[in-house]
């Protein structure tokens, strides 16, 4: 089969405008394929664009689509193509090292200066019917996942990622400051590692509420409690919130040696508490997505230790994408709105 | 209280020959504490020394009370001792290094060239009513876990080592050959760890049946079947048998950039598969006992993620040691007798 | 041979008030020795204590005798001494471990919670005729390490550890801000480990010199200079400065994956690059002292790797401790002075 | 410029027959360069493929071009070639991997399964005036790195490679065992990363002179004297004999939490001292080539840590290829022949 003619995109304009356009089919070029999207997760950064239309230095000066936690069938092979069927069912990792660099040679391909990127301008994303993407980046899922698990190996993978520079393990310790999806995934993995203590701290309910049922010990209600009150000391901070006082606060309340991971995103410098890292030899590490993640996400999620079709809290299709952008400020209980571009 | 007078001992005499005994009840000196013994493991190597009087150069040449993985309740206090209180229920870490020499400064107190270890000629272990150990290593349990379990977080330790020599993780595809109770109890921390994969081979049907309910993915008889039939290629060999043929044939199941743990003990030479190993850049890597568990596993137990109390399958009082000793000949079901001296 | 009787002591009573006083000469205790003192190194922190009485929460509330860069000879042996003998030249590692807490059995003696440091209050230094440490803390030297240079084996350990929290090795690109007696042993180590690139960032030019010629191959003079004009990004930034804009400036020099080692002090709060480290997923560690350094400190300067001696740059007896402790503010040129208690 | 027409190329027929062909010119294609050879040097399998015409499973079934240590100069660039301009001078990295399997997206890789290396049946190798290869794996190098040191930056990468999974580093106490061109690397690289003391054994003493004269600070003579006979223990064994009995016997030698890096190949199974790996938990690990090694073996040659035109001791035209793949034999003290295809 070959896909040919147009097909439906939601389109951002500018911060608040999108609209659903028609576009011609991209074509596979060598060594890809051409994905019919099932489903997508909405991010922060989609949102973020949608209210902003930039994310610091990266603005939304051309229109661009958004989407980037995507899944999908493969309908087309491109040239060279071997690894891959039509047919299969696949999780897309959204973006395209140039695989040659010393970063990708090295196997960080995320730090690729090359780096193109699902729905980072001025690169498109999956809010399409069809995309197209490397063999290497459509991962084949099992059956047992779902479309929507499939399209949430994204997030799941800046989880793994981050408790893997947290060096998470059995007897770890975690901290985990803010309880929005990623904060809710860096629970789950937390936990499948072998984690024994696990505190969240949020200023929302719901998400603490979530939280325990996913598998925290201990939540921390952020807009009465200090981090400082838990009975006992994190060995790794696996920071979700972006906000500088409570990465400060997080990193003070390190047991000695401990790690802290910086997830979240939020303004450009962090008070750093420097003798308090120093004294206790804190490493303190940044994380950029993640690189070989989708075997490890896929085998956790199809062995059932992570749950990720629990974190759905809404479904649209492509023409509703402004509802799917905005539902996470309708409804506090929101987590995970979804986009199917295919209803 | 102060403990003092007499106690039982059993001693074991020559190969085959243990008797119970009355000693006088040890003090604890500067940092030591006295512990009540509740329950104690009956190891391989027990039943070792037991049969054979030795084991490789550790010859039993005078009486030898065995016994090296116990519990109990602190019962008096050495000069000096501050960390820890009488009544404490507490879990015994059978080793005493110096703690000072270069090994033990840096962190390998396992390979501590002074190490006095329970039950290895000359130094006594812990089938007796009263044993004294440093502070240091008598880690106090919380109520969840039983006296019983709180024994047999020495095996536990062993097997919490070997899957870090193993860096066991998420994703991680685990083989482990043999399925006694070490073998059983790296199934358990395979999968805490977040192993999505885990296969076991052995020749005892029961101990398979026991594997497949502890957690194991797959299971081999070795009786019939070859490693090489599995249908995924292990990341990980945790090498429980110590038969050196089956030592190979797991190093060959490897993934390119597997890690072969050798824990089982057995025979002298190991026949190395060489080019296998260099071409897929294997690491082998030797365990010898454990450094700094005891915290992990005490919260994997606490929190459910292990199950110690399952290993349990007979128990006896101290004049009956020799029948702990033989369990496991008696019963192809035994996992793991324990000796209680206090009943 | 017992030393008895009375010994001279140089004595902080308050800031800038340091007299020579005679105490009764110290017993060695069990396992420790009694060390005649040879050389002492001055530091940073003893200036800093000379100057203003207190460094953060260490106040001189009682008597304090500084230093803690010493070496001497070995003249008593306390109880159950048996690893060191009346003769024996040693270096002497300033700080006494509890050895038994749980980050001492973990190979993090450095960071024990009951850990009693020379020259902090209130603990003595040694400013001292004669000194007791315990024997795993007094370093064997061969005759090839002079008096000095075994003194200042303890700030070369500082100097090691960073490098090795930097993972300094083989085509390393390192930056080091700051060309004080830290920075310039840094810049002498990360060559002996291989780095091939070496920066280095000051204010004063004599240090800058002092920097190229130990092994430097780029200076940067800070007053005039930007660390950005560097024309090669550094892999690893050594922190030596203690300048809080200083840090910020060399993590933005940082290549993607670099790492950033916080060894100078100076401030409680380090206003972090968040996004820079997060997109180029930048490690920032503390380091705290040191752990197991001396044998390969002792191994660099016996094989002529690095070059201690050629550090001093003045020598005072004890009676002249002020001088000693001021020698870096009346010479621009002035990189360690020693104090020889025996002179 | 484009090379067009045919050039002369060194062919293996069959064992012991080598002779000098004209063929097409390759051409480089998307993403290559095409080079020519300045300067190649002649390796051990080089030499066992002229000898025996196969190399375990590779099996030379049809006319092959040897020859994988090798440099030049860029005459033409393939389409799409950004990072490379004609006339750089490079070294070739001679392994062309897939770049986007589990392995190379790993950094990893050397264990890529589509792997297609130089002067290995059935691909062709570079004693030849031109070759092709991927722009990624030709490495500019300075001036300062002549033609013949650029060639043998590949052995270079070797040994830097072993001293990277031997984790050489500070202090180190290194022993290498088999003195050829690799040994001797490997003794310069430990040098390199601050390895203080390097023991050399060989049965041939012209290369222990060498061994000696480039940085050993012990040699063994393994036709007199024994490994164990060395009065310190290594903490890294690596290994470059291939004679499974010096395996074996190195091991031993071993320090506790030793490494032995197992570079040499001979031999399909290595008899292990199991019962000494486990109670000293030594790691041992095989190394298959290296990967992402270039930069830092450049920049080790640049700075004069490592002298590769020291190993030079032979040089030839193409028609004198069997000459430089026999040059060994004929000559006790040679270590490395060169075949420069444009004399």
């Amino acid at each position: 089969m070959t896909a040919v003619g147009t097909m439906r995109v939601a389109v951002l304009r500018r911060a608040g405008d999108v609209v659903t356009q028609r576009r011609a089919v991209p074509r596979p070029g060598a060594g890809e394929v051409l994905v019919k999207v099932a489903a997508v997760g909405v991010c922060g950064s989609d949102t973020h664009y949608f209210d902003h239309g930039r994310i610091g230095r990266f603005v939304v000066d051309q229109p661009l689509v958004l989407g980037h936690e995507a899944s999908g069938v493969i309908v087309e092979l491109g040239p060279g193509v071997t690894g891959r069927q039509i047919g299969d069912r696949v999780s897309i990792e959204p973006g395209r090292p140039d695989f040659t660099c010393e970063q990708c040679l090295a196997g960080r391909y995320n730090l690729c200066p090359e780096m193109r990127f699902f729905a980072t301008p001025p690169v498109d994303g999956a809010f399409a019917e069809l995309v197209v993407v490397h063999q290497a980046m459509a991962h084949v899922v099992p059956d047992s996942v779902s479309d929507e698990a499939a399209a949430l190996l994204e997030p799941l993978s800046v989880a793994v990622w981050a408790c893997g520079k947290g060096a998470v393990g059995a007897g770890s310790r975690v901290l985990v400051t803010g309880a929005g999806a990623i904060g809710l995934l860096c629970v789950q993995v937390a936990r499948a590692l072998g984690a024994t203590l696990i505190a969240v701290s949020d200023v929302n309910p719901a998400r603490l509420a979530a939280a325990s049922e996913l598998g925290a010990t201990d939540v921390i209600d952020a807009r009465t409690a200090k981090l400082s009150e838990l009975d006992w000391s994190p060995t790794v901070l696996l920071e979700c919130s972006g906000h500088p006082p409570v990465v400060a606060e997080g990193i003070r309340a390190l047991a000695p040696a401990g790690r802290a991971v910086l997830v979240g995103m939020g303004g450009d410098e962090l008070p750093l508490p420097l003798s308090y890292v120093q004294e206790h030899e804190i490493e303190v590490t940044g994380t950029f997505r993640y690189a070989n993640t989708w075997p490890t996400a896929i085998a956790l999620v199809a062995t059932g230790r992570v749950d990720l079709d629990r974190l759905v809290t809404s479904r649209h299709g492509l023409e509703q994408a402004p509802d799917a952008l905005t539902a996470g400020r309708q409804d506090p209980a929101a987590i995970k709105a979804i986009v199917r571009p295919g209803s």
